[in-house]
Order: C-alpha cells, then structure tokens, then sequence
C-alpha cells in the first residue's frame, strides 16, 4: 500500500510538478463535473481501484464509483468506472490514472490468453522479476487478476540458485546444503537446471522446485517423470502463446512468463468528462 | 537526473528490500568478478550509462564500460557493456539493470522504425503523455536516442488546450486568448480541433501548433493546405506503423504516437558473468 | 501542489522537529481557539490558501476562512483570514503559516508596484530564476498575482541560449538551428544578446525572443525597431523602480526583473489569538 | 548537515528537474571548464562551501576552491571561489548555488551593519525564527557569520513563553513553574513582558531572561535596573538600522531584529566561465 | 509528529511491504472488527495514542478508543485500548503497533522503578541519548511518562562539554568561555568534571551544570557541598536500580540513566480479536 | 542495504539535526583524529561493519577497521575497531554508532546463549517479528550472527495462518488450501495450533510448517510423534533460558523467541578517542 501511494505520487509529481498550466490558464479553480472511464477494447479489468486513488490524492472529495471488480472480463465500450469531483482535478489526474489502469489491464489481459492456453492441465501461469522498475507490486497484482500466480516478489522473499551460485558454492548438492541452512526455515528451495542429470542431483540434495531452462519439450517430460511429484517443476524459456500449451502439456506444475510484464500490450481506455 | 537516481533507488528496494537471500545465503561477500550486457537481438542501443549507474549504486567501484554509445543500431550478439565489480553485487544489480535497459532499447527500436517509416518526408515522430507511471524521462529520453523528438514532459511545460478547455473559456479563441496572457511567453500553445472550422478558427486566434485529433487523410492535407506553413500542424490518433507513411505524406510537421511508449516489446538483453 | 505540500512539511519540521516545548509544558493537549491573520500595513494579498494549509497540517479539522482572495490590495488592520482550530496547534503553526505569507505578499506588492510602473506601454514585468531555493512554485505563483508573468520555471521547460551556450555551437546561427532540432516543438527559443549585431543574426537565425541583456535605452529603441514585431524582445539587467518605466517607453515586450523574488521586502503581518 | 544536503537537492531539483535543455542541445557531454564566482558589490562573505557543495551534488569530481573564508568583508570585485568541471555541470548548477550565496552573503553584511551600529555597548544583536522556511539552518549560520548570534533555533530547543501561554497557565508565575517542571534541565526559559509590573513578577518567579516586547526606551531603562543581572534582559519590536543604538544604549544585553532574515537584500554575485 | 508519522510508516513499511499475504489469501477485503489491546503484566501506560496511528494509518476511517491516559498505572488484564475498524487492516497493524506500545510501556515502567527508589530526595531521574535510532522522540515521550525528565534531545539543543572538548579548547575555563560566546543564550552549559578540581574550575568559570562522571559517593557528596547551589550537579555512571537511591542521597539534583531507553524489558501486551 | 542507509541517516537526523553545537564551538573544523571502540564487557561482535557506516556517513574519508569479524565471541576490553578521521565528525557519530552497536552485539549475544542452551538438540532457535520499528533488518541480521536463524521477516515473505484467519476461512483444511492457491509457489504453509486435534487436521491439510502455540511439554512431545517429520514442527510462547532446554528435548524442530529482539541488554561499549 505504501509502495503505491509513492508511485502515485511520484507519477504525479513528474506529470504535473508545479503545475498544469492549461487548466489554470482556462478553468475555474472549483468547478464540479463527472467523467466516465470507457474501455475501447475488449479487457480484463485490473486496477480501478488504483486509478481511483489516483484522483482521491489530487482532491481527497473525489467519489469514485468502480462498475465493475478487477478480474472481470469486460467488452469494448463498458464503462469501467464513474468519478465525479473537481474538473480541474479530474483532467490532472487523467493521464497518471489511465497510464496506470491501461498498463495493469493490459496485464491481466495477457495473462488470461496464458492461463486460457493451458486450461485442462495442471501447469499454472507464474510471473517473474523482469517488471518494470518501481511497479513490481501493481505489476503481480495484475497477473494475480489475470488467473496466474506470483513467483516470488523479489531477491529478498525466495531462494532461486542460478548457475553463478552453484559454481560459487561448488555443486548443486552443496548449494543446496548451504542455502537450507541459511535461509527462514519458511521458504522453500529452488534451483535452475539445464540437464537430466543436474535434475536428479537437485532432487536427491532436497531442492523443494526444480526450474527447467530452456530445455526442449522432450527433456521436460523425462523431468517430469524423473522429479514424480516429489518436487515441484518449473518451465522457463522461449515461452509464448504458441508454444505454452504443449510445454504444459510435459506435465510441468509451473511455467513462467516474462512477457507478461515485460511487453504487455497497453489496453486502450479513455476518460469521457460528461 | 535526481529524478532517475530516485527511479533506480526505488527499482532496487522493490526488488532486493532486505537482501540478497540466495547470494548471501552462497556467494563470498567480497569477490571480483566481470559481467557483459549482451544483445540477444537486434537492437537500437539506449539507457546503457543508466544500467550502469544501477551497478554503482550497489557497489560505488565498479567499472563499468559502455561498448557501443546510445543510438547506435547493433546486430544480435553485441556486447553493449562489460562491467566489473563485486560478484554479489553484479547478481544483486543484473535484474534491475536489464528491466531498465531492455526497455528503453525496445522504445529506441520501436521510434527508430516509426522515423525511418516517414523517412523523406518533412513529418517528424514525436512521443506523448503515455509513458509508465515513474518512468517518463528515462522513455522520453529513448525516444529521443531513437530519432523522435519530444512532445511536453507533462502538464507543466506545455500548453494543449482540449476539448474541455475551449468548452470551459466558451470557445476557441477565447481559450487562446486566455492562455496567452497566463502562460510563460517562452512556450507555444497548442491546440486540439478536429474540423476544418475548428482548424480555421484556432489558425486565426493566433494558435503556434494545431493538432489534428483522428481526422482522415483528406482532412489532414486539407488542414495543411488551409495553415500553410503559419503554425505547426500535429497529427494524433490512430498512428501505426502501417498508417504513418501516409499520415506524413499529408505535409503535417509532427506525428505523435503513443504507442512508443505504452506498448513498446522489450528487448531481449542478458547479463553473462565471467 | 506536491511541491508545496513537501516545502509546508519541511518548514514544519525545521521549527517543530520533536515538539514545541513551550506549549507543551503550558497548553492543555486539546482546547479550541480562534485567531486573526492581521496586515499590519497596506499589502497585495498572495498566499492566504497556502497559510491555511500549513494549519491543516498540523490538525485536520482546522477551519480556515480567508476573507480576500489573492491578488486584492488591502489596507493596513485587514483581517487577511480567521483560523479556528485546537490553541496548540494554531500557535505551533503560526510562524510557518506567516513566515509563507509574509514573503509571498512581498512578492506580490513588489511586483504591482513593477506592473503600475509601466502601465500604458505594451511591456509586461516577468520574473526570472533568482528564486529562494525550494520556494520557486509559491514564489512565482506571487509574482502572477501581483500581475506580472512567469519567465521559465526552470531550465526543463524553456531554452534561453547565453553566451557560453553561442560558444560552444560556434555562433547563434547555429546555436538556435541546434536548439530547434533538440527540444520540444512546444517551447519557443529565447536568446540573449549584447550588441544590435547580434540581434540581427539571432532574428534571422529564426529565434523566437530575443533577450537585449544590459542594452542602454537607445540600444533598446533600435533593436525595438530591427525586430518589428518579428520576436518578442526582452529588456534584462539593470531593472528597478526608478528605471523600469524608461526602459518600458523603448517598446521592448517584456521586462525582467530578478529583485521581485530575490529582494522583496516581508510584509507586515501578523497572528492574534482570541 | 543533512537538512542542508536535501535543501540543495530540492533546489536542484526544482531547477533542473528533467534536465537543463538548453545545455544538453548545445554543450558536449564532458568538456572540462573553469569558472569563477565574482562579488559585483561589497559584502561579508557566507556560504561559499555550500555553494560548492551544489557543483558537487552535479558533478563528484569538481574541484572547488574557496578563495575567502566565511566572515571575511570584501570588496567589489573579489573572487570569491573557483570551480573547475565538466562545463555542462557547471552551468546547471549556477543559477542554484548562486540563488543560496547571493542570500547568505546579504544576511551576513546586513547583520554585520546592525552588530557595528552597537558596538561599544554589550548588546548582542541575534536573528529570530522569521526565516525563509526551509533554509532556517543556513540563514542562521549566516547570522552568525555577521557577528550575530542565533537566538533558540526552533519550537523545539527553547522555551519561550508568550502572552498566550501565560493567560493559559493562569499567570507568569504558574507558567514559568510549570515549564522547569517539564523542561530539561539543559535550557533557560524566556519569558515576554510587555509592563515593568510582569518584568518583576517573571524576575521573582526566576525567568532566566526577559524579553521586553515594543516597550520604548525609557521603560527598557526601568527594565534593565529593575533587573540588575539577575537575568537576560532581551529587547525585541521595531528595531532598525536607525534605532537599534539607543535600545543597546539601554543597557539591554540581547537585541533580536527579525528583519536579519525576513527581509534581507540579496547580494550582488555573478559567475564567469573562463 | 512528522518524525513519528515517518517512524510509523517506516515500520509499515518493512513489516508489510508489498502486502500481508496471509491475510489477502485468507480474508475478506472489507470486514468489521473489533479488537482490545490488553496488558498481559502490570505497567505503566505509555504510547496508546501512537499504537492508534498506526491502525489510522492503514484505515483512515478506524475508531480507536484508549481506555486509560498515558501515565497511569494498571493491573495485568486491563484493557488498553479498544479499536474497530477493518479486520485485515487491525491484523496487518497489530504488530507494528504492539511493537510500539510495548517498548514505550517498558520505558515508563521501568522509569517510573527509579522515580520511586529516589522518592523524597530532591534528585530526578533523567534519560540520556542512549536511545534507540529512529525512536528517540517516543522514548523521551516514555520518559517523562514515567515520571523522568528529559536530558538534551540531541546534540543540536544542548551544550556538554566532554574531556576532548576540553583539551581541544585548552581547558575548562576557555571551553566555557567559548562555548558562551558561541550558543544561543537561551542554552545553559553543563561540563562533564571527573574530579573535585574540575569541579572547582568548571563552577569558577561558570557553567550552570556540573556532571560528575563515575564519581563514588564520598566526591558526589563533596562536589554538591562545594557547589552549594550555585550550579546544578548531575551524577553520570554506574546507576542502577540499586544504587540510584544512595546516589540520590548524597544532595545531587539529577542523576542520568542510560538504561531507561538502551535496556528495558518490553511489557507483554497483546491484542485480542473479538 | 537502503533500509539500512535509510535508518543511519534517520538516527543521524534526529541526533545532530542542525549540529553539533558544542562541537562546533569548541573544535576546529578539520583537524585529524584517531579512536577506538572497545568491548566493557564480554560479547559477540554483531554490527561493526554498520557503526563504520554512520562514520562513512558523516565524513567520507574516515578510515574504518574493523578488528574483529561479526560473530566472533571476545572479552572485555577487545578493541572492535578503530576509526580516523576528523576529530568533529567522529565526535559527532559516535553516539548513533555505538547505539546501533550496543543493540545489534545485545541480540547477537543473547541469541548465542539461546542456541547453546539447546545444542546437541536439532531445534533451531529463530527470531519473530516482535522487533523495533525501523530496525528489523539489522535486528534479525544480529540474530544470524548470534547462530539462530530468522523467521519469516515480515507479512509479505511468509505465510503464518492463526486463530483469526482459520475462523475467517471455516476451518484449518479450507484456510491451508486457499492460501495454498493464492501464494506464490516459493512459500511454505505455516499455521498455528492450540490442540493436538489441530495439529492432526493442519498434517493432513498438507501444512509445511506446524507451530505449537503455548503447549506443555508433553503436547509438544506428542504433536512431534504424530507429525513424524511431515512438517516441520515449531514450538512457540512461554520460552526463555530457563525452559528452553527442556522444550528442545521435546523433539520440535524449531523454537521462536522474542525476546531476542524485544528485550535484548544492549552491550557496554564506548569509544575511547586517542
């Protein structure tokens, strides 16, 4: 919560700074009026509420009415959500409200393809760290709406041993050794592999998640049938709408998208001052 | 700048916060190691000083060595930097600094391929207000490096009278009129029409850019006929790359798309440690 | 508005810090008061709002009414506001609360005397950047409502091109073709001459205003008459009360005038508890 | 030191915000230059190693050299520091270090005038809490610079009680024993008196020192017998250049003078690329 | 206030970050509750109404109702506080806010043992800066509380001059005399002496505190006989609950207790959901 | 690493504020110094290289060694480490770096005495997130240095399901599997049981970790054979050095202590300036 008023504000701050001077130039400093935020595409709506907050910090009397809840999918043309208070307000906070809803309903959107891809498996559609700096929290909060689940938030709340790491603890077994004995007894362990046999090193040392990377769809079946549920495995790597459903259908629990953040197509939606 | 060195700080704390824990968890705390940034794609190079400064402001003595300046076209494979420093500290920055430098080489790929879509003609690409919340002057600046130029940064240092405006001062020369005589003489005013009568009466208000708001192709070089070189004529709404060659064939001096910004594909860059 | 609300905080915490230990030792924690904010000599009024915020601050519930609205003249003895809220609050906030006013109604005075001065020619008082640091929004905010203009808020949003700037572009021809092809279409360009040589050059360069910096009168008059009506000229240098008229009477468009934020005089102002 | 480290930042960043762009159309990135800072009047130098500190906050790598340490009078014309740096950086950073020097330096040489006009008496001239908000520490320091001393810094490291203090404690005598109860040990307490019936009952009650508030100089005499050392004798209202004598000649032992920092002239000081 | 507003939000902060995920897994969004803050020991209460703040912060429309004023003595069992507001958000401010109260409790407590052992002497217990980062204003607060009063805030509102001030001024008598030409007059001088020669000096010269550092009680007693009023004498090392009453005996004025705030015993408090 | 920095400048900023005062009256402003900081008594090393930091903070240059590593036990009168730099900056760090040190060896030193009181047994002992505000980082670092291991370190990295939340979600199978589907893959489930019936339900709900609030001794004993190494089993309340063995030998895998963070005695060390 506090993460995302320091994004408002700091949004705000780079868009308005001392002042938007067309508005002072021409409107009345109160003056009340409503507005509506239509989506001009079909979506899935994620954060309202945030866009709300948005004008709730230029004009604390703002009311803001959302139509309909984050997770909903919605056709072109609904309205999204009514705000009535200060026209001068309501202009001010337009681009930062809809800069940010476009951004996360393009998200959730996105991750709903995903997520329709592989229905009728098990595989489940996780995000990753490649967010973009300074959103990470509203960034996961969209793919959470979209039907995916989080990977972990950061380097902080998750154990992930890449390459680097084995090599400098020398050897997965001991990597493993070592991260179990430092890391909150909360947190599970996982690691990346790129070989069968890194796969059953990780497995007999006690990783609790084994990231398949980059391996093609054949080594992730023998994986799958390898780790039999005594971990969980993870796809990573060269995955899209095109190729998500045959790698859940390997057997993978999990499967990680990176272009759900990173190059999530904004949803077009737009403000209607009534 | 400060404003960048804020975005970096809050990049970082979202995704370290309280640490590192597989690092420290495996890696020595001090131990030299060299990293390079890598092009996996073909790319317009943009923001590499900016990924370098996430570095420093881990480990204040690292090295790091931009390759190739900003601006310049390099095939897949291209080692954009090389950076040398603490290991602990490169693992801790890598993601943070390809979440920044990934976009803002897919903005400068993206414009780039805008300008040279309207190329010989006199239209130059400029950006819009769409930028991600907390990250404007780092897109504003890719656009840049790509060959676009800048619109306003925000609402401050740039007049765009709207709709809502000339409906608030009660018609289009009185908005102009208003607008002359409470802004800073140093910026132009701009407004927005969208008939050939709106365009008429903006012309002869005294108007310095007149935007041209989703009309036709007939209508633009209508417009440009009727201004004839006595204000600037912008072009906005519904630009891609497909339409933008003929929307610049028209004669407008400026082309605005928002999608350099708001939905630009990240570019694919990976950090490999020595 | 988030620049102003940081500088009220700031002000709060430089004479506040952990406590005002007078009023805590002698006040009871809640009993309401009212107080008057009194000119205590002839003033423009100039930040009433911005006085009442500082109140709010310190309690929510604060009721604030000003009783004349920025930019009128008041005589000495008018009550400028009422404020009724609880005694410890109202006496910890009043030196902030006046310290701000007091200084923008110095602006404010200053300034119209400037404006009066030239009443009946075409030139306008501007300000310049020689602002106190961190007052630079309120500050200029007083400067429009004694009614003079704003120069550029800063060096984001205008393009004022001095003699180290001509230097390093190797001549003003060049400088102001750099320039235009560099910024925004939005801003216009603004340079600054010594000689009527430069002038010429500037005004065929294309620049938008041209600054006369430390001309005498009859420099002025001639580079009134070169310019025509082409640019906007601009007298900077040498301005106070006793010269400004003369210098208006040369035909220039604009007036500089550093003192009007560097050197006002604090009105007269103060707090009376009831 | 901390205070004075986010002052320049805010000042900086209201200056240049998302860039200077004029420099960066028309300057290279690195190019090495010196400067001078140069007074154009006579005045009593304060501030010049935090206007250093301004170059430095732009540039970590600028040489900054103090020709004339704070406290020194010099003449029109002195150098009063070089700064050598990348010249971009030099010119950004200007128009801010200017802005706080120009201010420093005419609180120092007015306080200078005032401790001159009583010297010969044991009056000590010292500022108030009528600073410009945000700078409190720095104007402060200049004050002292000039020969003056700092009266309590704010709300929160002096007792100071007032007319409504008094009327809510139920008398001068109960007020000033309940703030020892509530004060620490470490601070005097000063009370305000405005008839020589309070200045003997806040003697008897065991005030550390007096301040006689708007009395004339007969009864500022009465005062200073009355209290014939027994504690500090302050005189405060309506002290000017041209009556600040005869109060010291009262035998007062503090005088504060508002106008110090409220409403000082700001010194004439430029800087010149070499 | 603003120091305590940040300290809470900074504590918010690193409890709850990027969210509490139990909580948004397990609980409605919106759902009325009602919860008690119950002291699970005796104790002295202290900081009820910051333990309410923080739930404000979370929830803006919380009610919070103290049960008992700061201060007062209460059984195990009492209830402290009740509070009603939003489920999720009492149960993600619990713990910042039990952490607060529990702390702030465990120094009035304790404060309150040694105001008690030194009954019926003149001596008053006072803390010191061995206080927690960040926490110094709440644990004054606690302090005074618990029947304490306060030494200097911090380095910026007192003057103790230590033994390297002394050498590097030359002396005692030179380092008050410099130290009182230098401080606002409204400051008394306190002067660490660790013998009865520098007790003599110190008194000679004028401070107006003398503190005798790890003195035994044979020298407290000489020094308060030497200075016999004429100063106020503070006994500094080695108190403790068992020899604070003998210290108190010997006639100093004040005795300082680094463990107050460096070393209490948090109270058992704990909040119960209804 | 910015939570720390962060905190070092709050403590700085609430000790010094606007200076030093007695330091600035009575030291030059450079002059070289050296100090050491010495343990009073017998401890273990926790937070050396932090109390560096607040020097680094204040001076740049200052030259810190540490002597000996975290973790280390030493005796009294070890020198920790020794500091050079100026004289006025080290005087004026001082107190927040020993402040900070004095906790962090307090926590590590208790912790150890925690961790041998039950070696030989497999529990581990961990901390909780009854720390001090605004210091939990460095509170749970020195547990680690102290040999415990950290619990979840906030509400965001760790799933902790209690009486509140198994009543808001029907019952302890139901709230496991919604948490189960709502968090991210890396967490484990803990939740807390008061009955051996519930420890029976949360097993077979596929709880990962099983805490056992206030239980006696032979609940424990019993709850560890039912559970048989399904899950990791924690042991909560009522532990301090008097039980702590005992609960141990019960077979628990882990045992959580608050009072390592909440009550640590903070360690006698001070800084002997040579």
């Amino acid at each position: 919560m506090i993460m995302i008023e320091r994004l408002i504000e700091q949004a705000l701050l780079e868009d308005i700074f001392t002042g938007d001077i067309t508005t002072k130039a021409l409107l009345p400093q109160r003056c009340p009026a409503e507005a509506r935020l239509i989506a001009k595409e079909d979506l899935v709506v994620a954060g309202v509420i945030i866009a709300g907050r948005v004008f709730a910090r230029l004009d604390p009397d703002v009311i803001f009415n959302p139509r309909h809840p984050d997770g909903e999918s919605v056709p072109k043309g609904t309205v999204l959500a009514t705000v009535s208070g200060n026209a001068a307000d309501l202009l001010m906070g337009e681009r930062v409200a809809l800069n940010l809803l476009q951004r996360m309903c393009g998200i959730a959107t996105l991750t709903l393809r995903f997520v329709e891809a592989v229905s009728g498996t098990k595989a489940r559609i996780v995000d990753t760290r490649k967010t973009t700096p300074g959103l990470r929290e509203i960034e996961k909060y969209a793919v959470r709406i979209g039907g995916g689940i989080n990977h972990r938030t950061g380097l902080y709340d998750g154990v992930l041993i890449k390459e680097n790491h084995i090599i400098a603890a020398g050897g997965i077994t001991e990597a493993i050794r070592r991260a179990r004995a430092y890391i909150p007894h909360t947190l599970k362990i996982e690691i990346e592999t790129e070989t069968l046999t890194q796969v059953d090193e990780a497995l007999t040392a006690g990783a609790d998640i084994i990231m398949l990377d980059n391996m093609n769809l054949d080594e992730m079946r023998s994986a799958v049938a390898t780790v039999n549920g005594r971990a969980l495995v993870e796809a990573s790597g060269g995955v899209n709408l095109d190729t998500v459903r045959a790698i859940a259908e390997t057997g993978v629990d999990i499967i990680s998208v990176g272009a759900l953040t990173h190059s999530p197509r904004a949803m077009d939606i737009s403000m209607l001052l009534d």
